[in-house]
């Protein structure tokens, strides 16, 4: 069970309602965001019913469904999971609702998301779509980014369990800590520390050649894991 | 036993030689390529030694030292290892003495060959140091980029098996199933088909990403698997 209380923007996306899911089964509250409240609501009553589908019906769900800076408004931690070409628009409307909100990133600027290819990237000026975010967000909101390269497919079947390390760039370690904390709500996902919001370019950048692999051996779900650590972060 | 001759050019750097001792512990004739055909020699030597050392003698190693252009017209595989600004001038001095060889590019523009941080990279026109490879070789060499984020000092020293898969980036099939069988010569790499040459530009940023990771956790060799992919490729 966490005591924070997640908004996932863009959560009726597959990679958003895929977190939704998981970090409800964890027991998190959540707030499902879309631009269109009927849909957010209507996601969250979808996985309401994944859940009960899953043979383990639960009416602890705390999850419901709202436009987004509502979500926003009501989170602890908030997830911008949009397409990148909705990333910034989406950022400049709810900005204005952060109540000391952690902002985590997940964006990925690929240029599929403006018709290229699913394994090239767009340029960003800022460097990456978490370093645009961070020009948007208010002074001292911390922003983080992670779940770039998490299967979404996977993370949407609670059957599966996830097999991928989880990469998170950011400034504010306190804010790395709260963010560690959720990734291990997830199983299957380790948190690791892959240094500062910077390094959100490279990161991001996996997300394009891990669609590279799955095309080469006709599979969906790659995912990576960090060799070599010292064994108290091979356990997250 | 490979019946592979690999020029490995910077062979008396840490990749290069990392790689040397490999191949040469696996069978393959090795040409160390240096611009000072001496220090060549001597890495020659000094490889020899190392095996010797390790307590296991083997009288049939085929490694020799020579001048980069006299390595690389030996070979049918020349692998590059040369730190990034080097890479240009030395792929021009011996790019006319190729015959018929598969050139493998394992150069990280990292900034900090030039001075800057090893977790930040450079910008290369061409869009990675692999593809300014294919640029300056001769029409019809097939090009691969491949070996960036295996860790030179776990290959450098045979005690360890390195934990990690190579990401093999290329356009041409053929050369990437000869390099793929020079990969599995070698104890824990696995080769893994990363896609086409422009992957590079992902791969070789991925040095930088686990120079951070190392930092973070204070350890030396952190290296990456792919997971999600079929039985077969598992295997190598």
């Amino acid at each position: 069970m966490s005591e924070e209380k997640i908004a996932v923007i863009g959560g009726t996306g597959d990679l958003g309602f895929g977190l939704a899911l998981r970090w409800s089964l964890a027991g998190a509250q959540i707030f499902i965001g879309s631009r269109d409240e009927k849909k957010a609501q209507d996601a969250a009553q979808r996985l309401k019913e994944t859940v009960n589908a899953g043979g383990s019906p639960r009416t602890e769900l705390l999850v419901s469904g709202c436009e987004n800076s509502q979500a926003a408004a009501q989170a602890s931690v908030v997830v911008m999971a949009v397409p990148f070409p909705a990333q910034a628009a989406i950022l400049k409307s709810i900005r204005g609702s952060f109540k000391d909100a952690i902002l985590v990133d997940t964006t990925v600027p690929l240029a599929a998301t403006i018709g290229g290819k699913p394994t090239r990237l767009l340029g960003v000026w800022q460097g990456s779509a978490a370093e645009q975010a961070r020009e948007l967000t208010p002074p001292g909101t911390p922003v983080l980014s992670a779940f770039h390269n998490a299967s979404a497919e996977a993370l949407q079947d609670s059957s599966i369990t996830p097999d991928c390390d989880i990469l998170v760039c950011g400034d504010d370690e306190a804010a790395k800590k709260t963010l560690f904390s959720l990734v291990k709500l997830i199983p299957g996902l380790r948190p690791i520390d892959a240094g500062p919001l910077e390094m959100a370019r490279i990161v991001e950048s996996m997300t394009a050649l891990l669609i590279s692999v799955n095309r080469r051996y006709r599979v969906h779900n790659c995912g990576i894991r960090i060799t070599g650590l010292p064994v108290e972060a091979r356990s997250g």
